[in-house]
């Protein structure tokens, strides 16, 4: 062996050691975390953030970059410490500061808190199954846009925990990911055999290889062979898989080199102790009493990740500059999505339907709109979780994408609704705008990745339809209920329920022109009638609530009738009623609760206005929502109970969305 | 062939075709439903019903029947017409109500709407999941009574459809079923290449075979080899196989026999319609006009099934007696647990704490009052998915259940949420008392299982610990905001949010009373006080809110606090400085808003007085919940957005949860 070999090679665990102990201290400081598995994943972040991963630490936003993503979201420390080390703009300071309020360096990796965190990760399962999204997203801009120019040409990397691999939504994202041919996906598998309750054989002795093997995926098992070396040639192997995705098992060993924790359980999820990590640093040949120390010659190599990135930009750039010259426009259009512009004038000639349109489900008007949107919004996507006939959610004349194949713009989930929640996360993280479809009761299953478009501020568009009882046959275990409630009470998701096309149109408009909320729309399976677009103000979704029918007389209304969706027409009946009865009725739709609650007092109360006591609600959900909007002195017609199989207007009179039962409770709270 | 052969051949062909045409004409009579799946699995539904299962339609009660679970719910006419067919109780009326309001032929099955039916299905995954927990069931309670007499000795079958073996959940419960090696657990795999969006190849093209080997699981692969005489020795192999859960995957064609519209996605959610309803009577050698024809040796023939039955069901009478002579106490306890009986005087000795217990966080207190409920009712078992060291739900002093050795009580779910919600219904249904816990974030994984729960009214306890802001550092990843209102939404689900150690004592013995309505804890991370058990009335749990501490002043007081879980003692903190500056002030406890709702006027008024309209809830969640029983003149402490990374302390500061906070909010809403 060479001298420079071996200089190199201790240079390499020096760089190794400086992952690991930057990791037990910053875990120790905060008195909170998991040090473990940063230990023993130091060399694979090494090797992928050094030898193999052709990113540019001076542009963390370079639109070619190669993708990493830390599914074992708990191990955050080891990005911190590859993002600080390599120049991504974390400071010492910052990891000082881990799991303190305020700081970038959040428990789990929080997207948008530092450069290089390219998605949240925590929830298990999530990471791995968002960069499949991500991956597919480069493979469809790659077709629309390497015109003979490779301007998208790059990989997502992952490193996937036990829990990961345990998780459903990584079962069905990986199916999905093998089913399309992601051959630039390469996922790590880190199999340390240890979880929170012990040993992994606990409750998990599946042979992951073989199963992935059964996705159709390229596995290679290096077990305990990860030396640097052999790391860098099994992604080398991966990369050369270029139809399917790749996995790559390594045996690491949690809390590696800790005398006493390594391959222990109290080695996951919290600090080893002042004690065990001077026995760990003393083990590496490190200081041990020095902390958070860097080796001038860790961070001097680290800076040629920089040098390096900045070549890699400087030759896309010349790539991209030989599209400019031969297709100007891909190079325009491909400029503006990663840059995340909508095309100038999108939003013109938003449909308007008119009322003699008639009798239409929700969800078909929708089916038109998205017809619009997409020839307005190229980079709109998406596609159900088997459904399409059902959400009407087809972009008419574009093609499916399957493997090999990913110049389409339809896509097809499967009966995958949480892998699809993330992947539709990861397209839209991946500059594309994409929206994912299913019955709303399904909303449940794929919750917690709405949940994470919400928390990482991204606009993901999620298509519900079937959206209450008015599903009729299909019976309760198809009808939601407490669906609306649970999206309206979760922060920075906007759940729109339009109550006709007009708002339909509208809403897609709203969710396209997000850019930092993700838009649940519910729709109806039932028809709704067309209200006059006259009287559907171009803000309707932005402002939430607006009155859509004015009583008869002037000032304050006798009563407010209010409601969403399907519901507002069997409203609007009954104000006939009522109105003819002598009783001013005022008619609000609510297309957007979450909306309607940020405008302020003034707005609010020119829609609700304050001196108007009598406010009656009624929606096909549970009432929760509504108890806010209708006081004490109001009442809420909604579900309490689960709904029944049988035909929609017999369970509509069942439960009482009649204009009858609406006048009778409205006539009780008027005379209060 | 013999004649007789020849004659049972043709027997068997009219009963498997009079399965197809009752499935085909009670869509069609519906105009609603799926006609494919019933009529290409009539042959598996018959060798199931009539040559395979111990059952017995007389007493479909009897605990030692084979269970069968049509996961794929939606071909919900399979079972009706078997359950018709074999004499269970539904009537051919039942069969023309199809999906009628109020009929016990709902969409999908539902539990508790007609005899034999196991469990609800139709949500995708859930039903080959909670077919896992019955099978877990039937192997602890083999464990705990085949003493010396084999009292426990079934079988659970299992329909399963392409839509199941896409769902994340089925992937989480079939890895857990093979790492439990539940042998008795069989099921069919219906490989039909059919979806709603056209053939499953459009989006799932995995080796599920392969998939399941990987789990441990026995596979066996028929192809189109489905004679009804290859069914049954496929499931005699199976049967053999005592240590791996089988899969028995075929290859049928939807809607068999249908001269236009076999092997169309056109037959899988939408009748046959007349015409090829006739053209298929024919193919059949059926007469092509006749309508819920039941011809008279089919009846006969599975009027067979009931005699077969009483035979069954005696000779494990025989065997009962036999453990009643040798084993009297565990005879009693089986046939007590298999009664849904809880035993005589449990609920005594329920915990009570003492105040001088301090301050200890309910998650804490929850692990104590287990061990006493474990004692107190031996059914009770449960586990976590991988946080036991976190949720403190392990049963001291009892064994983990393990392959092969299945007499503990302690579960390890995994990492695997949603298949634990379904295992834990499972376990539930099959006579134990089970409960599953986790992070309460983490329902958001199991939402849909749990909803399963209630829509069932069957008794399931999940635990849900970490349940704010409060549990810190972990950050918004892992911090609930909107699950408190989502599970207060759901129709018969029943959350409960303890203050204290004696509110936790009380919900337990709540939970483990229930016997129609599940319940989910919300447990604090971090420590509360311990209020005197004096003031916390036995039946608070069930009244749902009670006065905690009265104010200084007789009538109506000042202001009303209320709050849940780890909140009310900081109004308590508030009550004391708002009562010093003579604000007289009534500290109101919610640890169970659904029951709470439940009660009369009368005395949510004794505790919410119409004549206070002060009113200030605290809690660290969404104030969805909150509006209701604040009403106009109230204000809401909650969050409004989410969490974040940082010490609790830190965090409940941030976010307004302090006295101070308190103390202001509430003098704006005295002063109006």
């Amino acid at each position: 062996m060479s001298t420079q070999t071996t200089d190199r090679q201790a240079l390499d665990q020096l760089c190794v050691n400086t992952i690991r102990t930057l990791s037990m201290d910053a875990v120790q400081k905060a008195n909170s975390g998991h040090p473990g598995t940063p230990m023993a994943l130091a060399p694979v972040a090494y090797v992928l953030y050094t030898r193999i991963m052709r990113h540019h630490p001076g542009n963390p936003g370079w639109p070619d970059r190669d993708r990493f993503v830390l599914s074992a979201g708990h191990a955050s420390m080891l990005l911190y410490s590859m993002l600080y080390l390599c120049g991504y703009g974390l400071t010492l300071d910052d990891l000082k500061s881990f799991r303190q309020l305020g700081s970038p360096t959040a428990g789990h990796p929080e997207y948008g808190h530092a450069a290089g965190i390219e998605t949240t990760t925590g929830p298990l399962g999530q990471g791995i199954s968002t960069a499949g999204g991500m991956a597919l997203a480069e493979r469809m801009l790659a077709a629309r846009f390497n015109r003979g120019h490779t301007v998208v040409d790059h990989h997502t990397y992952v490193i996937a925990s036990d829990g990961d691999m345990q998780e459903g939504i990584q079962s069905e994202a990986a199916s999905l990911a093998g089913h399309l041919g992601l051959g630039r996906l390469i996922a790590f598998y880190d199999d340390n055999h240890i979880s929170i309750e012990g040993d992994t054989a606990l409750a998990f002795s599946e042979d992951v290889g073989a199963r992935y093997e059964a996705y159709g995926w390229h596995v290679r098992n290096l077990g305990e062979d990860i030396e640097l070396d052999r790391l860098e040639q099994a992604v080398a192997e991966a990369k050369e898989v270029e139809d399917r995705p790749s996995l790559i098992v390594v045996r690491t060993h949690i809390a590696q080199g800790a005398p006493n924790k390594q391959d222990t359980a109290g080695a996951h999820g919290a600090p080893l102790g002042e004690e065990e990590i001077r026995l760990t640093k003393e083990a590496y040949g490190w200081p041990p009493d020095e902390h958070f120390l860097v080796p001038d010659e860790v961070l001097s190599h680290f800076g040629e990740c920089r040098e390096r990135g900045e070549g890699w930009e400087r030759e896309w750039r010349e790539r991209m500059d030989g599209l400019a010259a031969d297709d100007p426009d891909a190079h325009a259009e491909y400029t503006r999505i990663s840059q995340r512009r909508l095309p100038d004038g999108w939003e013109r000639d938003v449909p308007r339907f008119h009322v003699d349109t008639g009798m239409v489900a929700t969800r078909k008007s929708s089916g038109e709109v998205i017809q619009w949107a997409a020839g307005a919004v190229p980079e709109l996507v998406g596609g159900s979780a088997d459904l399409a006939g059902s959400t009407l959610t087809l972009i008419d004349g574009a093609e499916s994408v399957q493997r090999g194949a990913y110049g389409g713009r339809n896509l097809h989930f499967g009966i995958r609704e949480h892998g699809m929640g993330a992947f539709v996360n990861g397209l839209t993280l991946h500059y594309l705008r994409a929206y994912g479809a299913t019955f709303l009761i399904f909303s449940d299953y794929m919750k917690a990745a709405i949940r994470l478009a919400a928390l990482m501020r991204i606009p993901s568009i999620f298509v519900f339809t079937h959206d209450s009882i008015g599903l009729g046959e299909d019976g309760p275990t198809h009808q939601p209920v407490e669906q609306l409630a649970a999206l309206r009470a979760t922060p920075n998701c906007n759940l729109v329920r339009p109550a006709g096309a007009n708002e339909v149109a509208l809403a897609w408009q709203f969710a396209i022109a997000s850019t930092e909320t993700p838009t649940c729309f519910a729709l109806s399976r039932q028809g709704v009638p067309t209200w006059n677009p006259a009287g559907v103000p171009r803000d309707a979704i932005r402002r939430g609530a607006y009155v859509l029918r004015e009583s008869y007389k002037e000032g304050d209304p006798d009563l407010i009738l209010m409601g969403s969706g399907s519901e507002v027409h069997i409203a609007n009946a009954a104000a006939d009623r009522l109105e003819a009865d002598g009783i001013a009725t005022r008619l609000v739709s609510v297309p957007c609760m979450d909306t309607f609650a940020e405008q302020d007092a003034a707005y609010r109360d020119s829609v609700l206005p304050p001196g108007c006591r009598a406010r009656l609600a009624i929606e096909a959900a549970s009432p929760l929502s509504w108890y806010r909007w209708v006081g004490d002195a109001g009442d809420v017609i909604g579900m309490e109970t689960f709904g029944a199989s049988g035909p929609q207007k017999a369970l509509y009179e069942h439960f009482g969305f009649t204009p009858d039962n609406v006048v009778a409770r409205a006539r009780k709270v008027v005379s209060g």
